[in-house]
């Protein structure tokens, strides 16, 4: 399969076509890392808490940036569906972008290097992941099939080897792993040293927890399915944003044929959080969980679902119907779904248009 | 999670539960290698092709042979389900050994070296895979949770970190991939030199291409599920043995709910083997495949079969009812698989009655 020579060309990949979306309340001092890889992209920072607070961003950066009030300028009551108070917000950035590709990182995450020592050029893996195909029908032991020095084994069925479109990749994390709180609460000390050189899709009918630390995906094929919920702020639960996300991609992926990509590449996640304040965030969660997971793992989408708008709509229905008994909570999360979806194509409207606008 | 001391352990792991499995035609030099890891085991050698022809085996190695006309003194007319001239007779080795464990591996197979330059010891790898649990219902993005430095990460159910038995390891193979004869001609100098440090399970209700090559499992869990099929001298087709055990493993395995790993541990693949004999073993099951696969995704065993033989048997009955019409050869193969069964059953008579013997 042809490689994507990335390295070799003297333009970054996509570079007109993607953005970086950072969720912070702090200033931006991480960049300066990222600097030689990320600075030919435009970020859009999404400044969480306090409005009036001055969000430093080191110089030659090309950004734009939002705060709540600006958020709330730009949505009007339909402002309502973004989190405050939790890194959550930063799907508004995906809501706001106008380009084909989104990279979102937290600001504690930093330059990783691989076993030999060299820089890992995070974005470009990122990259990389997206622009080859997925493989969700049949597993292949040797990893990505895409990668150069790679292929398809012995048996895998020649019908699939064409893959399918990869609408996202999903990052690791060296050093602090993203463990829940019971976990951080067990094992304070752990960390993750072992570099895993690997890609892989993760197979169709199968869920898995998608961190948003380091997440990169197509927001063309998949973004009206990247809404990170209701946390924060006055809601019941926190850090349950990307596995929401998450759980509601991969649905809706599995339905219109997409692919998910996980493994390489790796950030540095440098800060542990408190596992006390996640405990206290995470504790409804953890045993709601026990009802998400076997509701996602069952849901079907009717065939005339055939934009991502329409599966999520057609989800926000069902979770209301199905999940609405296990706590009032999750009534008012599926509005909230429906809502940004109405925000989504008001900003988007050629999509909106384009995908037969669900509404 | 408590890991398995074994490199620690003056005794070898299972030193006296775990036989190896070896299909050969020549003389087992390559078992010199092998010593310092496998002189401790017993080694069960299934020597194919011209029974009249002595094999020589290395010194100090407990081992029993099996030829063809042993094989065909054990088993009688039932001897027609074992293949010849084809490494798929190995089975027959499954069939006679009385532990709970089993290791196969090809004589073509070498010692690899991790990163580090240290030779890996895969039989200890395969056992510490066979010995900790498998995690078939979500995916762990930070791959098999129960080694030493990993977890599960956040997000993942907590009602599901329990695990269940892990039945096959699966290991995979430094410098020859295992390819079909298309791309060994189209690439006939790729060489896989990715060393991946993982393991994972293949999720439930993924189908995946299992490798003969390099192999552990659990005999007592899943042994009467590894049949080779039908193969090498008369058939129609070849080099689909160990694919065809492993989509009725896999089938099986998510039905009992059991769980199959992939990843470490690596041999070292010496030889590649010749890609025009391979082309004409293969090619009608490139195609039959595109059949097969659909078969295997699609099937479902009756809540009634809760012994891997009376599984065996249902899919026997599966592959006559709708494999049949594909090629008149399906049909022979199921006889086959009700055969072996029978066999096995014949060998092994306290665990088919312990079982609740499917005959």
């Amino acid at each position: 399969m042809a490689a994507i020579q990335a390295s070799k060309s003297s333009t970054p990949l996509l570079k007109d076509e993607l953005d970086i979306v950072i969720p912070t309340i702090r200033n931006l001092d991480f960049l300066e890392m990222w600097r030689p890889f990320f600075q030919p992209y435009h970020l859009i920072i999404v400044q969480d808490g306090d409005p009036s607070k001055t969000i430093n961003v080191p110089e030659g950066f090309d950004y734009e940036l939002y705060n709540r009030n600006d958020i709330n300028k730009i949505l009007g009551p339909k402002a309502s569906c973004i989190s405050f108070k939790d890194s959550a917000c930063r799907c508004f950035g995906y809501m706001v972008s106008k380009k084909k590709y989104i990279f979102t990182i937290d600001d504690d995450c930093f330059v990783a290097k691989d076993p030999t020592g060299k820089e890992i050029n995070a974005l470009e893996q990122h990259i990389k992941n997206l622009l080859s195909p997925s493989s969700p029908f049949f597993f292949n032991t040797l990893y990505d099939p895409y990668r150069d020095g790679a292929d398809f084994v012995r048996g895998y069925p020649f019908s699939l080897r064409e893959g399918v479109p990869t609408a996202v990749s999903h990052g690791l994390w060296l050093n602090i792993p993203d463990y829940d709180a019971p976990t951080q609460l067990v094992k304070p000390r752990e960390r993750n040293t072992r570099y895993v050189d690997a890609v892989m899709t993760i197979p169709k009918g199968t869920l898995f927890p998608m961190c948003g630390m380091n997440l990169g995906f197509n927001r063309e094929l998949i973004g009206p399915a990247m809404y990170f919920g209701l946390m924060g702020d006055g809601q019941p639960i926190g850090r349950y944003d990307d596995m929401w996300a998450g759980w509601c991609t991969k649905v809706i992926c599995d339905h219109l044929g997409l692919g998910i990509k996980t493994g390489l590449p790796y950030i540095w996640h440098s800060k542990a959080s408190n596992p006390f304040v996640n405990l206290k965030k995470e504790y409804k969660g953890i045993y709601w969980q026990e009802e998400l997971i076997p509701f996602f793992q069952s849901v079907t989408l009717p065939k005339d679902c055939t934009t991502v708008q329409k599966c999520y709509l057609e989800l926000a229905k069902q979770v209301k119907a199905k999940l609405g008994k296990v706590d009032e909570y999750f009534n008012k999360l599926a509005d909230a779904m429906v809502t940004w979806i109405e925000a989504w194509d008001e900003l988007n409207p050629s999509t909106g248009l384009a995908n037969g606008s669900a509404k």
